[in-house]
């Protein structure tokens, strides 16, 4: 299963695209888009759709799992995040590939195993599970990869979930 | 030329097209999108930019002015709404549509001329500027017209400005 994860945003757009094999998580391309300061919002939008679009055109994920926002003390960026969020969402949904969203918490809870866990423990943790030298810069690379890690553990979860008796 | 006057929503998309004729105001055509509760975000939004798509490749309109979203007491429902405007400004630049945006209280100053009048005082405006028997409903087909009768007007008045000696 080849699994593209998203931290969404205008400015940059952290993604990366790891596979699951058996119960090994390689890594198979990860990085940003970004777009220029001063650029329309309208400009942005359309240069983030057409380059995750192309990533995924290019790499075929199988599920895209994006961040979820919470209230964010910046509600004119949140409300411009959720923009980018969309387009890259529709860009996901017209290409049949499945969409799935995790909360930071969750992310953090399924990496760490504890929902408060501080960010550096996730990015070290990130860096483990994919056998990196170092942590991906910035942020947003390395969160990108944490949705992807938390949605591939997650659906692991589903499959044995659904194989025995309780749920 | 002519407008396309947009509320943004993930249920409902209040649409709105008017032609400024001379000083005149026309309507042209006017209605909503609906998407179905209980169908998944993403369909939605594919929804939403299919159809709105759909209306710009029908009645071809000069520019787009879609509702800016302020602080709303429900904070999902604005993030989902800001994802729907997302696809909604994709659809339109991935057409070369010029897009606006305005403030509700900027949609009520160039309509009422008192950037807090009632909502009920903007829809009996819009009535009237429209030459319309009724009030349209619902209140979010009203607002788009609302939304493209303000880009209308403002339109006007940067012509005016940009004609004379001071700004």
């Amino acid at each position: 299963m080849r699994v593209l994860g998203i931290d969404p945003g205008i400015a940059i757009v952290g993604f990366g695209f790891i596979d699951k094999i058996g119960s090994r998580l390689v890594p198979v391309q990860y990085g940003m888009v970004e777009t220029k300061a001063g650029t329309p919002q309208e400009t942005r939008l359309l240069q983030v759709y057409e380059s995750v679009g192309a990533l995924m055109d290019k790499y075929k994920p199988d599920a895209v799992a994006v961040e979820k926002l919470f209230f964010n003390r910046n509600v004119t960026t949140a409300f411009t995040v959720s923009e980018a969020r969309g387009v890259i969402i529709l860009a996901a949904v017209q290409r049949g590939i499945a969409v799935a969203e995790y909360t930071p918490m969750q992310v953090k809870q399924a990496i760490v195993g504890y929902g408060k866990a501080e960010k550096r423990q996730v990015q070290e943790m990130v860096r483990m599970f994919l056998k990196l030298a170092a942590i991906p810069k910035p942020d947003d690379v390395a969160d990108a990869l944490a949705i992807a890690i938390c949605h591939a553990h997650s659906a692991v979860l589903l499959q044995k979930t659904n194989g025995v008796t309780r749920p």
